[in-house]
């Protein structure tokens, strides 16, 4: 039934799929949603090239575009997320539904690659991710850092780079960076592998956000890939006047396999 | 004397380096240069987002910005080019030396990878790039053509794709591709292998810029790579208004080693 992208977007845009899409038509890519005012767009999508590792750029609309014309073609961004949230002078102000009436001709719609990308690919390379792999309502949330490495700024756009946490064992680990090194659009090589405090984590079992992963032997390593909640934590650690977003883990389907943004 | 991309700077800064830019302080990623008004900005950076082959951005400044601090700290955008060309109305008006008369608050620099990065690569893989491995009176301009592959346009950005030749021994072909995978910032993998008419060139020894590079055997097989003559091409086809770039072959010289843009 909701098994293409379409269908998803199409189930979601009638109001009949208002959930997290974890799971939800597996090997599509899903993306982060970032819209902003014109007046803002150079300088994030400036930060976006500056920061590919946080902020890898699928497609950019043009402003006031409500189609993804290259990676969803007969989408509507303004209904098919399943939940939107609006950040004013970086506070989050209100969720919503569809964005019928917040849009505006001036906005610049930007999707940002999602981990669940690159997390389909360790799981292929039989790398095991138990957060995932067990029974829909065992399932966690991965957890996320904040870290002491600055992103790079660009205009108003500046803060820390948050990272996610994956536990992996010590024969996999030069494996899970070599698959993940072939995903660059989805965050690709980890940016640190073993002691979190190295990179400003003070404990690797109390995530700033998501769900601790305590690990379930000594023969794990825990490796840190760059997020895409960072984006969000920079632009509302920036004040940004203006932004929407989608809500965490309701995430926009394109059309794109995952294997579409593999380099090799 | 000129080994390295700083000093190289300082030699064209202070007139006493005016020459093409080929072969100069090995090892150093060398750019193209375009500079646009900001009001063309945003959409010339989402022209480069849709079309990463051709348009590879190693840096942009920021308005006004004539530093390029994240890849050549010291250096100024406005004479360290050994020489520029400037485009009104989608016509070459003018060439100078430097850009100080030239100058404006609003202008925005695109730094852009450049194949002299690969090229390397290739020859250390131990495959043969007769036009360069030569001695310097005999070498030749890498031979490109027009394509009938469109570029993804991107507000008032649009036109063919350019693309430049090599002849690869076919023992080899699978290895080139291989070692320019890694240089997704230099223009990355080939777009194609073999029979050219297949992407519009009627005639693989009758480059449209650059020289022609007849293969001297027949075990040689043209492999075509998206090229950084590209994004001017597009700005002329589109009638830019005004930009300025550097004049081909003259090229800015960062402090970025060829193995920083490596991506695995």
């Amino acid at each position: 039934m909701l098994e293409t992208a379409s269908e998803v977007r199409e189930a979601v845009r009638s109001g009949r799929f208002r959930q997290p899409t974890a799971g939800v038509a597996g090997g599509y890519v899903q993306t982060n949603v970032v819209i902003l005012p014109k007046d803002l767009a150079f300088e994030f999508l400036l930060f976006c090239q500056r920061n590919p590792k946080p902020c890898p750029v699928i497609e950019v609309l043009e402003p006031g575009q409500t189609e993804a014309r290259l990676t969803a073609p007969g989408s509507d961004i303004r209904t098919d997320a399943p939940r939107y949230r609006v950040y004013e002078s970086g506070q989050m102000s209100a969720e919503h539904d569809n964005l019928a009436e917040l849009w505006r001709d001036d906005l610049v719609t930007f999707l940002l690659g999602c981990s669940f990308s690159f997390e389909q690919a360790l799981i292929d390379a039989g790398i095991a991710l138990p957060y995932i792999q067990c029974a829909p309502e065992l399932r966690r949330n991965v957890p996320m850092f904040n870290t002491n490495i600055e992103t790079v700024s660009a205009g108003p756009f500046a803060g820390p780079l948050v990272v996610s946490q994956r536990w992996i064992p010590s024969a996999q680990v030069v494996r899970a960076v070599q698959v993940t090194s072939r995903f660059p659009g989805v965050h690709g090589a980890p940016i640190h592998i073993g002691d979190g405090s190295v990179i400003g984590i003070p404990d690797p079992l109390q995530p700033d956000y998501g769900d601790p992963w305590p690990p379930s032997s000594g023969d794990l390593v825990p490796l840190y890939w760059a997020c895409g909640v960072t984006p969000q934590a920079v632009a509302l650690a920036s004040g940004t006047p203006f932004m929407i977003t989608h809500a965490p883990g309701y995430m926009f389907l394109t059309d794109l396999r995952d294997q579409d943004l593999s380099v090799f």
